[in-house]
């Protein structure tokens, strides 16, 4: 580690302190929720130093608006990679998108938003930026499900159908905050698998 | 007021007292959020003393716990009348029972659930409690939602797709937390209906 440190230019140390804030950021409030989440606790799990942390990101709701989003954006770009191993079009492959759609929703990521999400809703200096986080991960998270899909949105109700598609993960991710609602879901994402394909597939 | 009350009985008026009681509780945790929620914030809400509160309800958990059960059976009870003045079975009907379903889902009383919910994840005094309303509540969404939609669940995906329009209610609810999301809902409101014909009518 201090060897590797050694050999790093500064610019790259700084990045790697940067993503390892980031995701100890969403670790915190998935499992800590915001009230729990300070910068100072979050430092300490990366294990770095709080004027470090502070350096990066100078108000702690910079700094957990920042993760939410850097992590999205780092698990739409897994999942998309994923898709590329998945079966031709057709049942198999609905099914399987719908799935890898619902885990985004059903995990600590899904969970540290939520956390976020919830008190923005009653704290004045998060709401603004949740909002247009809220904007952005919306407009990504629509785009990567219409691809994944292979949707036409040109076809009526496409467009609503996929929107729907999402809306549901939520309402998942939701209900498997308190308790595992693992063998419930599969049920309801196999069905709703096939109803996609009834609405989709043209 | 002071007339009315020296001829109720003591019975009656605590029974008025306690039901003050909820619905203020119910009216905090969705303006206020869990944090901002106490006893005694609720009791001036209510017009009731804190002593009186606590008579009614020991601990914080007890009050805002037995709220969002009250409010809710309240709710659907409400939802169940006004099904009587519902459309007969058919496209219009069905529309008609989403919107109602996803109308108890986008309100105080779910953002007050959201609240709850949210704290009950990171505090363990809440948590078993809400589980077992989660469990309760659920139950009676499902059998509100089979008997609105007038489902039978005998026929192959049904009870699935029953399952996912209130999965999908919780996601829209989700949605509508920090931002109006209601034109975007209506459209989704309406495609969601035209899915539920086609898989509930047989």
């Amino acid at each position: 580690m201090t060897t590797q440190a050694a050999r790093t230019p500064q610019q790259d140390r700084s990045r790697a302190t940067r993503r390892r804030l980031l995701e100890a950021a969403v670790e915190c409030l998935a499992e800590l929720g915001w009230n729990g989440s300070t910068v100072a606790v979050v430092a300490e799990r990366a294990g770095v130093t709080r004027g470090a942390a502070q350096h990066h990101f100078p108000t702690r709701e910079d700094l957990f608006t920042a993760a939410v989003e850097y992590v999205t954006d780092e698990r739409l770009a897994a999942v998309r990679a994923d898709t590329e191993t998945l079966p031709p079009p057709g049942e198999a492959r609905t099914e399987a998108v719908v799935e890898l759609i619902v885990r985004l929703y059903t995990g600590p990521l899904f969970r540290a938003a939520l956390h976020l999400w919830v008190a923005a809703a009653t704290e004045q200096a998060l709401r603004e930026r949740i909002v247009a986080l809220e904007n952005h991960l919306g407009r990504e998270a629509h785009r990567a499900a219409v691809e994944f899909l292979g949707a036409d949105e040109s076809h009526p109700g496409a467009r609503e159908t996929v929107q729907a598609t999402l809306d549901l993960a939520r309402g998942l991710g939701l209900a498997n905050l308190l308790t595992d609602d693992g063998p419930r879901r599969a049920r309801v994402v196999r069905q709703w698998a096939r109803t996609l394909d009834a609405v989709l597939i043209t």
